[in-house]
């Protein structure tokens, strides 16, 4: 396996696999891979000839006031993983070698890519100002460094995956996104780099999140479909030190709002135990 | 040649040109072609083993009161010359196909690429607000379409080219953007499609912008290089019947506006002569 940081490398390799028509996957991620994370590699392998991972915290996706600085980062725990996957390159750029000099980009100094604007003011996105067009951009570099024909996305970041499907399509990049299932510990808490933040207590109130979608499938498997109805079950059954940012029910191929939940309707919650937030969903 | 109106029609060739390692040109176009185009195109042909022009009326690139309709379409006479310069593939998409059913495409239900606002806000952009937004948002959709090693632009739009270029950098695409000169008619005026908008009076008015940047040029090479001077001489060259939206004067290395004119300074000038809205520039 080898641990690349500079763009040129990449483009080298990549060019070379290329000439021999092998397919490439791309795994985008921050790092402290998990069993998410691991997951996401291994349906790579399966599909892809060659798989990449990158490995960047990417600075425009986060706010001001987010957890840039304090987000994990275990590169030698990551590159062991990823070995042990049969990963054949591991991308861990610098911000500098991805945004030059001025790494304090914003849309006054750098090129952006802004995905619909209707699909980025709700959900994560209202709270998160900046955040989707930061992801956008990212993955757009990430995609033209790294030429693949397939790229791995969690279903965790479900308006992440909506969007980036709505690039690949908007801007016709002949790439395949490929969604893959959210993982979760046993007790349900799905798996996230940032529950590494989480004191004991905090965790087990986070576990109620989970719990929450777990009843509404329960009630919606019963016949119960009334958003409404729905909704209240989850306020009740989230822990009350929960802060609550929403909880929607959208329908995950218009990303309309629905009043009755039924076939891919995507039921999403993002909430803070203690200060950290945290986001899980089910996709009916 | 082949002429295209499907992208996955042009993605079958790039596929099978791409795996015997052929270089493509790009030479993206509105149509209308002239023999700045097919200085254009010659260049093309020269760099790279296959060639395709795109031709396409790009809708988001034109303001609501602008010449989207108007704009002329030869698309016959455009095949011709095509072919007889050499050009391997045309690629004439509908709107339709390239944005769809909605083709009434915003920043609300459409993925935009947007370059920085500092290069956006000034010159052209200024009096044609979301223009360079639409230029990058469709330039990335034909590079993803028919993946170029090269891409052709005229210097003639020299704050698009400028535009093009950082979008390159900044996204990090694999592709070399070659400039061309500007081409010009015996007396001087710059070719360009909507030149056929003019009656003979206006046409005769709109030759003094070449004459005025010729006389800047004149005056820099007898060593006067203070932008007021220059600016002041533009001024008094000009037709008073032509309205004048700009004469700036930036390096065209930083964008940034320059008080002397000296080497990679680019002289930029945007004019009305009777409705139609013509620019030109030099670059010392």
């Amino acid at each position: 396996m080898l641990l690349l940081n500079k763009i040129q490398d990449i483009r080298k390799n990549t060019k070379e696999w290329k000439s021999q028509s092998y397919t490439i996957g791309l795994v985008p991620t921050m790092g402290a891979l998990h069993k998410g994370h691991a997951s996401l590699i291994e349906k790579a392998k399966e599909t892809c000839d060659k798989v990449i991972v990158s490995i960047f915290v990417n600075p425009i996706q986060f706010g001001p006031n987010e957890d840039y600085n304090r987000y994990p980062r275990t590169i030698d725990q990551d590159s062991k993983l990823c070995e042990s996957l049969g990963v054949d390159i591991v991308f861990a750029p610098t911000a500098i070698e991805m945004y030059g000099d001025n790494i304090k980009t914003s849309n006054n100094n750098y090129t952006y890519v802004c995905p619909p604007y209707n699909y980025v003011d709700c959900l994560c996105g209202k709270s998160r100002p900046g955040h989707f067009d930061g992801v956008a951009t990212v993955v757009t570099k990430l995609f033209n460094i790294t030429t693949p024909n397939y790229a791995f996305f969690g279903q965790k970041d479900a308006q992440q995956l909506f969007i980036l499907k709505r690039i690949v399509k908007d801007l016709n990049m002949d790439i395949n996104i490929i969604p893959c299932p959210i993982v979760r510990e046993d007790d349900g808490l799905a798996l996230s780099s940032r529950n590494s933040y989480l004191s004991p207590a905090e965790r087990n109130n986070a576990l109620t999140i989970s719990k929450a979608l777990m009843k509404i499938k329960q009630l919606y498997s019963e016949g119960i479909n009334d958003v409404n109805v729905l909704f209240d079950t989850a306020i009740a059954t989230l822990n009350p030190n929960i802060e609550l940012d929403y909880i929607e029910f959208r329908d995950f191929t218009t990303f309309e709002k629905v009043e009755k939940v039924g076939k891919n309707t995507l039921i999403a919650i993002a909430a803070k135990s203690g200060s950290t937030r945290l986001i899980d969903n089910i996709i009916i």
